[in-house]
């Protein structure tokens, strides 16, 4: 059996057979309604699945900001729970890097919410830093009510000038 | 005092401004998981907001598709309940038409919900059209789990050739 993890472009195809287990790879948590369908569709350039022996195990949403071209900014991954701790969505997250600097881009974004200690580390470790916000605990950084009440947010940057991924 | 309605490009203030208030505006129901900053942050050019008498009353996300550059997508209008009745969206979608039509882009796309029956007056009354789906009652035609389980969604297109608003 190939181990061999192919990172591909995303489809309209892809986000409905994603959509339909997207929750479960959370444990039940809702997570659909940050994910309508419309990065699929309009985003596709920036959006990735990452196959293995033909399965698709994760994928990465982004897109190119209109308010600033130099920044490309990553919405979502998503994992499948047994594909989970082999550098999927490191894989990823290395293509949308390559990708954004070809494209003239200089900064991805991304934001995380301060609870979530793993995509914190996940992020660190890719080379990304916190903007900081108006908290602060145990050195994580974080802007309250960011997208909405109650909904604190880390927010990332990472320069892609010296890419070393 | 003046009933001057001013339609300006929106900010990271407004959004603030409005992302507070919003369930409000829906009754309670939770609206803040599908506007998420990124709209106001990444996609200012296509985020416009209506303002009466120095208040905000109303706003529209929209974006470019990156996919078609032809397309521009419609995501979210927002108008405060005090508000409603008196055109505030068609003047917020009015700019969009002309803002679309002054980039190159032809088409304008929009998704609601089947049970929405305001919402799909209003794209109607505006010209957009429905993309059939499979499924069809009284003439309202969707596309079921559109944007994920039971999340079924009407379709509209506008062609932008024809600007008539």
């Amino acid at each position: 059996m190939s181990e061999t993890l192919v990172i591909r472009q995303g489809t309209n195809a892809d986000y409905d057979r994603f959509i339909a287990q997207l929750d479960g790879w959370w444990g039940g948590r809702s997570m659909a309604s940050m994910l309508p369908r419309l990065f699929f569709t309009h985003f596709a350039p920036w959006t990735y699945v990452a196959e293995q022996d033909g399965e698709s195990i994760g994928f990465l949403c982004g897109f190119r900001s209109q308010s600033d071209p130099l920044v490309v900014y990553c919405h979502f991954i998503g994992i499948s729970p047994e594909a989970r701790g082999r550098g999927v969505g490191e894989r990823l997250y290395e293509r949308l890097f390559v990708d954004a600097l070809a494209a003239g881009c200089t900064e991805v974004h991304a934001v995380t919410s301060p609870q979530n200690h793993g995509s914190i580390a996940f992020h660190t470790r890719l080379g990304f830093s916190m903007v900081p916000g108006s908290l602060e605990v145990d050195g994580v950084t974080w802007h309250p009510d960011y997208d909405g009440p109650q909904e604190d947010r880390v927010r990332f940057k990472r320069a892609l000038q010296n890419l070393n991924v």
